[in-house]
């Protein structure tokens, strides 16, 4: 069963997040003063196959995003699994 | 009326996304062999206020995505809108 994975990841709320504060600046300048507060982190998509349980599919990302995708001292991440078709 | 959006920014599915394809050897060198695709993009979440209307917010985020946020020659983009409390 293959399954697709949604990741997002953020800077947990009291770091620093100078890109956000820089975009938050840009769209400002370009006259959305509407614009309160920016945020920017990454987001990834995988797939992964040959997994028949969504439990281990679950446990699995939980265990890649600490070890490798994102790093938990000073980021938060959240995630989505769907099973694919086919 | 205060408005939450998020943002996923991902490269075009044919251009090469050599990030995403180091993730996924890193993940496959770690032995998550399972780990089909990669692909790595950007995420922001932005506060906008002052706007009473859902429709002039979804119409203000997609023309910051064309002029600032993304890419579109080489980018996507997909956004969700949510009023916040208060």
């Amino acid at each position: 069963m293959k399954w697709k994975v949604r990741i997002e990841i953020m800077l947990k709320e009291n770091i620093l997040d100078p890109q956000g504060k820089a975009v938050k600046g840009g769209l400002n300048a370009l006259g959305y003063k509407n614009v309160a507060d920016v945020h920017v982190g990454k987001y990834m998509e995988l797939i992964i196959a040959d997994t028949d349980n969504q439990e281990d599919v679950n446990k699995q990302v939980d265990e890649m995003c600490q070890r490798l995708l994102a790093n938990p001292v000073i980021e938060d991440y959240t995630f989505q699994v769907e099973k694919m078709e086919g």
